[in-house]
């Protein structure tokens, strides 16, 4: 029955008439879509973990890259569009960039996240830096700060959540029943790595290798694990 | 019978035959799907409490923010669009800041109250801070100024009205009936945040605790209730 | 038989085969469903009344403005969308003040009349200050300068008169027919107050109080009556 | 036989496959809707009579303004919207005052009249002063200069013509075969209010009074007819 | 047939797919209805002839101008819509002023042409001075530089060529026909008077007369000939 | 099938699902109603010759100008919308003058057709000098540079290829294996001119005469020749 | 089924209910269309190979440039639209050269690829160099910097992937596969000449030829083959 939606979605940035805003909701299936990303956060910082879809073994895996440094600490993991993530990760590196040479201090999480969302809300506005259509990814946030850890979970309406975990992209309805049972606030790094990894390996189709997923984590600074380090987390599980 | 209305709602800001603006209409749809909020005006100061929907419980509780601080002597509670709420209140904030910059004293409630009007009126504009649509949320502005307490209601019209009392969200229509009842002014804030939250414990189909609801004053200055407190008002009931 | 009409109303403000400008007809449809105001000119000065519509005992009365000063010597009553009289009001107060400024005299009624109406006529047009769409409104400008008192009627396609009497709103039908029958020239202030709320009371759903009535007069400066001065006439009639 | 029709006239400036500008063939439609207005050209100067339509015994009839003073040396009469002829007047008053000011010498009638036009030719082109649809008003322009007396006849396609003697509005086409009839030359101003009031009266439906014609000649300065000059000519027919 | 058209001529200035830009051909037929006009080129000069339509006899017939001077040695004669003819030669009048006042000599007839139609051919380009749709009007130039005389031909396409003789509007195609069995390179100026005349009677519903035609030569200087001058010819008949 | 097409080319740029861009293709069709244009290149030079469509006698065929001069050392051809080619010349004449002025030497011919088609690509772009839609016109560039001669082919979708011989126009089909046949890189000039002629003959549905041919050569400077030119390779045939 | 779907992708930048940017997937069939062209990183350099249809023997085939120079240290091969191609390397190559300038060392090739990708994206934004619609072009970008060879793979949508072989265009389903069953990294440049060579020929449907194929390489700085070079990879097929 999509024809008698459309009515009421041809604005880019237009309610429908029972109050919904369907480019939004399109740009959330975009995320669907996407490979799955699993972030935990413990007392001694936050782990995150990516499945990398490798599609072709002439691909270099380095060069898919599903989680970034935004600042040294702060990092994220993304499904979706990942040009679109690229962007928001640009605009949020120049922000945190910009507050350290303003103020002396690294930016705080929550002001990242709300920077980086402000953009994504501004979607349809004709601004120089927002885009004409929702940005058609979902971030979780992780970073270190006065607060200690902290996780974010971003969405392409500009709303954001703070986490003790969160799963986003195709997997994450399994992922985050999996997250439930198995978190607690007194894990340690490593314990959530293990758990962390054990969940995508549940979601994803195929064997996990250090090819296919990505872990990073911030504690209290950002790290991306090296090939290695990814494989001594799979000989746990 | 949507198929004739879109006729006319093509355009976000235009008059349809009947004289009404659709738009509008369907942006107030937005708000009747949001969490309900309760403002109760006494002598003493304002009372707002909203229900918090915390989808799981790996969501961190106070990250889901219901009610903000404007100013200090300003406070609001919202129901609809969150990502939207936030860009009232930010733009509200600079402008009691700069309010208190150029004349060195507090922005009255009602101007505070117009100049977020002003803003949600010129949507589609295409003016910088304007959106293309609608804001879709209410707000419950509560503060105290020169002339003491007030308590404003504003909808997605851009319009304004003061009240004594008024809920907000898909539990208004019930909780305003109740308000009806329960409201007298010589009510103390003690006695307002009790019928504040018995009224929202009607309408919630979950247990309240500190975890899903919020409670904030503003007598003479804003106050966020901490978890402790809101246990000892739910303990009242 | 609205199918064919939107073939020719898409544009905001084009004309129909026939000729009309189908976005200001619907406008003044906006009107039609507003409250009914009611203006009289006597020697001594004119007088405006308006009914409010006060949906729950928990709003406070006098946040329902359909009387508004614009300058000492100019007031105005509204039908139709509040917000937007707001800003036509708005826009009204800037003109005299930047006149008095100026000139150092106050701007006659009519050049304030003039100024309104050129704003409203500029809808659709993309410049700063005008509005995508007609301004639902309709206003009873009330003044008094040195041609002594005068009363103008504006309408949403920002065409202008002179009137000695004149009904605005849902009960304008009925109101403007009574006026016609009671009206003279030779009316007393006091007199045209018991007309205006007696014809008022006609329209009106509900019993006439100082809560759901609002009286104003320019004789020769703008003066809203407190709730008290209102019962009084109630009390005349 | 509308559907088709409006497959061509969405552009508001665009011409349909037979070569015609459809806006501005509904603009003109919009004169026919309006009161009729007449003006001859005689050896001393040009009269201008106007029908004005007062609705209601309590609109001010000097309000309904269907002649104006555009400089000393030349008026106006219209037919159509009201609100647009005031914008083209106001436009060439500002013209002719920049013209005495820059060149020390009143503007001549053919060049206000060609200023009009300019900018009635250039609707839908998105300039600061136009219109973004037709302006929906034809002017009689009266005038006189280093020329002596002269008449125009503006419509709203921005052509204009130089007439003797030319009625517009709903009652043009039988006013201006009585026109034909008995205009010649060498009327005397007198001679030519006796006609342009009797061919008025035939295309009424009420009685000529001082209320409901307004008359003004440019003789060689515009001079607008108090009611009492008025009144002298209805007694003369 | 229009309804398949339609679909590709909605942009104004767009292809349809068999390469046909619509807007323009409709312009085209826009002509297709003006008067006609004939040009013809001798050795000593060039001759310009247009019927004038004078629907009413209370216009003034010298005021409905179909040839018009661009410079002193350039004239035009032009059929379609008068308002766009007066944008274009106004702009052909500032062109050659900026010319003359920059070189010190007059423009050449090409580069007059040239800049006319590089104006006509940008429409629906936004540009300040170009217009939303096609100019609705062909030109007839007549001119005397240091080449001689010469006689060039535009179309609403921003296309020119140079003819020795050429008619354009309603009557153009009998009326080219005649000019290719009548004209020669030896004609006098006389002569191509006589022949423009005769043709353009051939093609008037109504008896030629000094109030229903204009002729005007450029031999080397524009002469609009007075209505004794057209007598003359007609007489010669 | 057009109306499944339109559904995809309403944009003027804008992909269809099969990856086509079908303004451009239109584009194209209007240069298949073009006439035939033939270019051959030669270690001499480059030789030019076109077909002139003279649609009647009292047209000036020298004004029928389908080979223009860019530059002393670059010439081109065209087919398709004359006037557009005329602002694409126009653009590249600016363009080689300012490389002289700049750099004290003439301009390459890959440079100038690069510049041509940057020009030409970005139709729809809304950029000051580019057209709302494709340049409706193909061009033969014939040049001599430091590289010697050079033959260049554009089209409306800014692509460009290098040639030793190309026909474009209606009769581009017929011509382009006409040439494939007698083409050979040893060719003079003398040779050159007499293929192209006799190749246009063939494709033209009239005797060939300096009326409705042109030819020009780059060699190493562009000449266009003068009808008794002209003359002398038709009698060569 | 196309009709459902253009419901969605009217707004070029827009989703479709299922998260989907169809201008982006229709971008991506216009590459499907293109020749084909193939790259392979060995640890002595990159290698890349195009075909080219040189669609007529008077074409000259160096001026079918299908892999160009972005700077001494980072060439391109494309498929898909070529006047597409010549704007991003235009870009490339303005920004390599900026870089140079400012940092004094070559910019790498990530970030190279990165600046390319950030222009791709924004299509349909209205920015100075984006298009209005996605490039229709992949590009296969060699290069070599302080981190040794590396070859990209960028899309329309703005994504781009780092690989150790690839292959683009037309021909790309086939070659991948043969790319994977032949590539290993310890290949010498020679070796991956003719892999990339052998599997050309295998997609092509014309016999391979130095006319018809283009091969580079960046080892470490970027080389054209000549035709000799080409004839010489032929003969070791």
């Amino acid at each position: 029955m999509f024809l008698t939606r459309t009515e009421y979605d041809r604005g880019v940035n237009t309610f429908s008439p029972e109050g919904r805003l369907f480019q939004v909701e399109y740009a959330i299936e975009a995320i669907k879509l996407g490979s799955t990303a699993i972030g935990l956060k413990t007392k001694e910082g936050v782990v995150l973990a990516v499945e990398k879809r490798v599609t072709s073994p002439l691909l270099e895996p380095s060069s898919v890259e599903k989680i970034m440094e935004i600042d040294e600490h702060i990092g994220c993991a993304m499904s979706g569009l990942i040009a679109d993530a690229r962007t928001l990760v640009e605009h949020a590196r120049v922000e945190t960039q910009n507050h350290r040479f303003s103020y002396g201090e690294p930016m705080t999480i929550e002001s990242t996240t709300q920077a980086l969302c402000d953009l994504a809300l501004r979607f349809g506005e004709g601004d120089e830096e927002s885009m004409s259509r929702p940005f058609g990814v979902s971030l979780l946030i992780a970073g270190h700060d006065e607060n200690g850890p902290s996780l974010y979970y971003t969405d392409p309406s500009g709303t954001f959540w703070q986490c003790n975990a969160k799963a986003i992209g195709s997997g994450s309805e399994g992922a985050d029943s999996s997250l439930q049972e198995q978190y607690n606030k007194d894990l340690t790094i490593q314990e959530a790595e293990t758990i962390a990894l054990s969940i995508l390996k549940q979601v994803m189709e195929e064997k996990v290798t250090p090819n296919n997923v990505d872990i990073a984590k911030v504690a209290p600074t950002y790290h991306l694990y090296a090939p290695s380090e990814v494989e001594a987390v799979i000989a746990r599980l």
